[in-house]
Parts: C-alpha cells; structure tokens; sequence
C-alpha cells in the first residue's frame, strides 16, 4: 500500500472500497497503469474484507488470487471494490472488481477471484 | 519494470528469467516482499516469454494471470522463470515461477499460470 | 451436457441460467456432488452466455476456467447462473455461480471466472 | 471417477498419473472431448498427489483449481499427470497437465493449477 499510495475508501463487513490516485511511474509499456498495479490493489481490497470478520489479533495471507483484465485502465483514480463469498474459520474467497475512474466516469478494468488464509495471532503490523 | 527495478537475466525462447534486486520499499507488512511484487515479475518474464516469438511490430497484453503464493518471499532477489505451454497465433498460455534467492540459495514462493495475447501491430514503446 | 443431463433454464443476452438434477452417480467419494460437475454446469452457463450474443454461424471455446468450490454441493438440482463481465469480438469474460437447491432453498457451492473465445463460422453443432 | 471410468495408472509421492478411456458420450458438440472431463482428471490426479503425503484417516478437499485448455482433446486416452508445488499441513499447491494420446502419441491438451485442503480424520470413503 505504501508504495502505491492507495487508501480505504470505505470499509463494511464484508464490502471493502480501495482508492488510489494514479501517477506517471504507474504506466506501463503502452501509456496505461501496469497490470500488477491493479491485481495489488485487487488484492488489498479482498484481504481487507477478510480482515474486516477476523478478531484484532488474528492476520490474513493471500493464498492465490486470479485477475482479468477487461480493459486497458486510465484515468485520475484506480478503485478496488472487494466482496467476500465465503467466510470460513481458516479460508476466505473474495471477489474483487478494479475500475478506473475519471471525474464520475468509471471503467471496469479487471476482476479478481481469489483465497485468503486467516492467520491466527498473526495481526497486521501496520 | 520501471517502478520495481526488474531487470531481464536471460531469454531464450520460449523461457525468460528476470531479475529484481529487493529493497526495503516492496516490502508488504508482514516484512515479507509484497504478493504484488511477485505477480508483477510473473506477468513480466511470461509477457517477454510471448513477445520473444512474435514480430518486432508487435506487443503482447495480459488476458488474465492467476498466481499461488507458495512461501513468505524473503532474500536479496527475487526471480521469475517464465516458460511457454502454448504458442498460438493470437493467445499463448505461459507458466511463470518465481524464487526468492539469498546467495545461490533459492526458495520456490510463488507459481503463476496466464493466459497473453498478440496485439499486432502494437508493439512495446521501451 | 448430454451426458450430465443439465437443461437450459433461462437465457438472455448476457445471464444464463441452467439447471441439472442431481443424481447419485454424479457424486464423489465423500457423497457431495463432483466438482467436476460443478466446474462443467459453471462453464456450460458462461459458454451459453457468451453464444448468446454470437452470430448464428460462430462459436465458443473456453480458452481457461477457475473455480472455487465454497461449500458442499448436496441438494436435488445444482444451478448454475452467468454474467458477462466483457464482450469482446475476440475474447470474453464471464463469473459463474453455482448454487445447489433443494426445493426453494439455495446454497452457494462455487464460483468461476474463465475467458471465452469467438470461433467465428464454427458454430455448434447441437 | 466412478462415473468417467478414469484409472490410476502410477503414483509416487508427489506424482501421479491418471488415464481414462475416451468415449463417445465424453465428446461435447465440436466433437472433442469435454473440458469439463479434462478439468475433472486434472483435478482427480492432484487430489491423489496430495493424498499420498497424507495420513491414511485424512481426506482432501478441492479449495480451487483453474484450468488453461491448450489444444483440442481427440484420442484413445486422456491422461494427467499431477506434481505437488508445495506440500503444507493445511494447505497444498498442485499443477496437473492433461496429454490425449493415441498410441504412442501424446498432445498437451490443458494445463491446471490448483489449491487443496487437507481434511483431518475425514478419509475417503472409496
């Protein structure tokens, strides 16, 4: 998150919103933002969700996680909208869905599908 | 690749390796190098791995990639191995495998499969 | 199809649903419904999805699908409903939900997301 | 298995190899084998790789498995081929690669990467 510099947006159980302004040494080859860009931004979204259920002490890892990309992504805001479909005691799967927004416009860019693994004690250090 | 530092090691083929010496700031909060570090040297080396069979004139887009962390990255260096398992006019599928490495020690933490497309005509502006 | 015995349940340009009724040989050894069965109803619906908005004479070829399988599938009939996420001339992407019902009651046992590619002039020959 | 008629033809641990007899109600409408036959003997081959680390009492659970198609299934046999990336008390990586084969002769025809979960004291039933 630190060297992106994306922030929550908004965050319910469940339903988590990433934020990030996008920045020149975000683009790729072909002038739009690199796709590890968004699968990052996807990812932290989904992980954030899983966090949203677990108990203060407890961590989450990202056991896999598979992006599409739908569209080439440009504009002033990358957005990352996280919903989980499952919350187990060990395993989460989250749906996370990237756009990039321009003023009110937005453009569905990727969406991500992937497993969480809540980690027990292991609490974020952030 | 800019952003990250990744540098290509070799290329042959139908296999890349790439390269990214790892520094404090890719670091995610678990003080292990961030997932979307390892997703991005993945995309790359299997993004050269399809570009190294095709035109000059033409680039590659990533369809979609999915990757499974296998173990904490932790090292000096992280490096993606790249392979084709399909070549096709318009779609290849590659797998990509990415180590963290102390020394000449290496560690398997991450493998990732995806789906790139020939863009003809498009070719990479670097 | 035939040999699952899945039915088309409702159909509309971009959302599909199809319905199986379950049967005892397409459970697996621990007496839930295969997975395969669910990956293959999950993959049916985005294909038939992604037909929908095709010319009569062209078809569809799923080029890859991921599935997450999210509780054990039991019930009297396993439904499957997709979404078009992208329609590309070339390339599609589609999610599709699995649910296994037991009279009006639901459960949603998987989640895939896949890439749909247009076969132009080879259409089905169903 | 039951239902396809697919055979364990060898197994050591962290490799297996499963075959099964193509026939005719496997094909779907191109005249190829189904994916969803090719995914279930793909996902039937990790299983039994991750099985064989396991205690006799344990079972496996599929969490997710994605499959790239690469070429179209026609043949005598389709077989799969299972290797474990990471083998950890929870939680398994496997890729599997399924081959059609006549004779001699062997096409790469999908590839799949996919996640299993142990389940304690849960043994299969067969």
């Amino acid at each position: 998150m630190n060297l992106l510099g994306a922030q929550i947006i908004s965050a319910t159980p469940v339903a988590v919103e990433i934020g990030l302004e996008l920045r020149p040494d975000l683009e790729q080859q072909h002038g739009f933002i690199h796709a590890g860009v968004a699968w990052t931004i996807a990812d932290n979204a989904a992980g954030f969700a899983t966090q949203s259920l677990l108990a203060v002490e407890d961590g989450v890892l990202t056991v896999e996680l598979k992006i599409n990309l739908l569209a080439p992504a440009k504009g002033q805001r990358l957005i990352a909208r996280a919903q989980l479909l499952r919350a187990g005691r060990r395993l989460t799967v989250a749906r996370s869905d990237v756009y990039a927004a321009t003023g009110s416009t937005e453009t569905h860019v990727a969406t991500a599908l992937g497993t969480f693994m809540t980690m027990n004690g292991l609490a974020d250090k952030t």
